[in-house]
């Protein structure tokens, strides 16, 4: 094969001949000369095509023609990286002759009465570079919590996502046909990564769950990427840190390995107390009430604004875009989570609000098993003896250490990272009650 | 939180009296002595209960059952790590009082009449040491797959799996309601993979697909793990050297991270040449037919047994357990195939051979618009105004370079580094025509 250049690579080759190949991403005339953008994996170059007959092989071929371009490399401090390729030599790989349908070379507007245009036009809109961006982000984010959990002993797994019908009781679910008997599709991997305990200790998996959410919010989706992870023989409060070292782990990992990319999303740098800050719902209620004078006080949730609120709160007052939300009531508690020991009207759970959202669920579980079987049948109605809940069940019978664990949304964690708007913006191919496509 | 030892830490702590929690993993009764192996995360120890207080306390206890062992550690070479817990305190963190329905202390059996028990009672059989270090080999397996690819400038992502009707035509899909609509799973990240390479030209995912496989042979599942990748500005034989980097660069980490674990399976180190053999269909009907008798020639795939035949030649012969297979008929091959340029008879495909089974299918695709219009009409009865097909085709239309790539299926791939005679073997939870539990 020719020996390829790639776009970041240019600066080193000052006074050579190379070759880039890469697809026509912004082209201007100015006086018979063409200016070329050329995007490859690496980025972006300029390039300038002096010669006629070459510029001719350019005619009618619109932006995403996939081309060959051979040249002499000059320095020049006004361009991306340093140097540009001039006295261009063109070799058209793919002609493209439609013009794209949404536009590649300038930033796309994200307002919220663009998004569905946006998300039509994804297959070419993606190849944009801040959205492309964005995507890299998310992939940095997956590996940074990945190496986060293998340095604390974590073990991957992969929870099936085909479950049979009742599994996990009532929320929204789709069901399908397997081979003429209901299955249901994964909302979560609580049960599995429960059992995977009994395995590994402690185990995580970053993957898909489908929720069949009939409301289109800017929130949810029908399938999203969840940052899973269960671990044994810990405490609420050990199990609070290692959720706090995670978010620290990959927010500044992040920064660290997509400075470039965050900063070109005009991205702000994450503030993270030392130790996260933990309100219980009944001082944020108050504390809420006290600044707004709207009363949320009794209600067993977070209103959406009130954590705006709380966030805003701890960013001014406890230096932290991150903080703990406990002190849930017990009686609205799912039936797998722990109550505490020391009152047992409060549920050992806690929800990680960051930047105004709710990212992750965190809570201890119930692991002795009578209790656990009395709890599914209060509090979910549930059968122990059905298959969705009786071999989970079991895991517990045969013996399954004090544990908890958390659900993390990777696309709301971007989104917040990024500083989106909609976690749809976050998705590479969002999924909701309106869309299926593409 | 005390402060606990691991069980591969004992050595490092000879004379001091230390805390370790598990599971009771084994126990026998010598002469008024209890000898308890206790499991965690870590892996075994072995710990000596001599004071009769301490013994009564498992008094009627199982298999599974938690503990927390306080003693003084001694050395002693024929313990696992060179230690041992000696005069030790027991704390019952949690009774089981149930035998368990399968062994987990010693090797379980895998004898095919056998399978379906094993699986039945997963969630504690996978506490079997055999049996967990199968998964932390599955888990390597993928660890060392993403570090190739980031090594090779491949990013990662997920593509949807919730698909409009008639994606990818005909073959085995599930159906869902999709509020009212009618939804597939996907069968593969085929069309977003290839969408993905028009954005970040090289593109990988791991994640679960779907197909719903009416037979149950020792090589299909519904629902199993993809090593999908896909890469642009490539020809034919650099398509094949990434996937043998892969396949090579995947078999010497887990044999560096994990040799423990595969040499307590028995399983044999892992034998590639340099550059791994390529044999056509053709040449291998006619060496099979020479060495066996049995006549395949003309036929248009491998036989299971050929495919078996050929790893066993391909290792006596050209020093490799894997080998590719090329020259497939053009004439079989799906619609986004490539068609080679010196011989149309022929397409740009290969399949990888590892030792004795197909873990992955490798092809270049038709990357020019119109051909591909034509022959997703021609080959697969396919209409390019669908939902299932148009944006997939957008992303041609709009530019995509030459570009191929590969699925490559994690439990095959693990069950044949490992050693296993069932694929399902290497699920954790395998899903098939009979089985959608636990």
């Amino acid at each position: 094969m020719m020996n390829r250049t790639l776009t970041h690579e240019l600066a080193a080759h000052v006074g050579e001949t190379i070759t880039l190949q890469g697809w026509l991403h912004k082209k201007r005339l100015l006086g018979g000369i063409n200016f070329i953008t050329l995007r490859d994996r690496a980025g972006v170059a300029q390039t300038k095509i002096e010669n006629k007959d070459e510029l001719e092989k350019l005619r009618g071929l619109q932006i995403g023609t996939v081309l060959e371009l051979t040249g002499t490399v000059v320095a020049d401090d006004r361009a991306p990286g340093g140097a540009e390729l001039h006295e261009v030599v063109v070799n058209v790989l793919v002609s493209v002759t439609d013009e794209p349908p949404i536009e590649i070379d300038k930033p796309l507007d994200h307002k919220s009465e663009n998004l569905d245009t946006l998300f039509e036009h994804r297959v070419i809109g993606l190849r944009n570079l801040q959205e492309t961006a964005i995507f890299r982000v998310q992939a940095s984010v997956k590996e940074a919590a990945r190496q986060y959990f293998h340095a604390h002993d974590f073990t991957e797994f992969n929870s099936p996502k085909l479950l049979p019908a009742a599994t996990e009781g009532g929320a929204e679910v789709f069901t399908l046909d397997y081979f003429g008997k209901e299955a249901t599709l994964a909302q979560s991997a609580q049960f599995y990564k429960q059992i995977m305990v009994g395995v590994f200790e402690r185990a995580y998996e970053i993957n898909p769950t489908y929720r069949a959410e009939p409301s289109a919010t800017t929130r949810h989706m029908t399938e999203f990427i969840h940052i899973d992870a269960e671990l044994g023989f810990v405490d609420f409060q050990g199990l609070l840190d290692v959720v706090a070292g995670l978010l620290k782990s990959v927010t500044a990992s992040v920064w660290e390995t997509r400075e470039k990319e965050l900063k070109s999303l005009n991205a702000q740098p994450v503030t993270l107390a030392d130790s996260l800050p933990q309100l219980t719902l009944a001082e944020i209620h108050d504390k809420y009430f006290e600044a707004t004078g709207q009363d949320a006080r009794g209600e067993k949730d977070l209103r959406p604004d009130e954590e705006r609120w709380v966030s805003e709160y701890a960013k001014q007052n406890l230096g932290s875009e991150a903080v703990f939300v406990t002190g849930w009531p017990a009686d609205e508690m799912k039936f797998y989570h722990k109550k505490s020991d020391s009152d047992p009207a409060i549920a050992e759970r806690a929800d990680l609000i960051f930047r105004g959202v709710e990212i992750a669920t965190i809570s201890m579980r119930e692991n002795r098993y009578e209790v656990l079987v009395d709890q599914l049948k209060t509090i979910a109605g549930g059968d122990p003896e059905a298959d969705g809940f009786r071999y989970y069940l079991s895991a517990f019978r045969y013996g399954l250490p004090a544990h908890g664990g958390f659900g993390m949304g990777l696309e709301r964690l971007t989104q917040k990272i990024v500083g989106l708007n909609n976690v749809k913006e976050a998705s590479l191919f969002p999924r909701d009650i309106n869309r299926l496509t593409p």
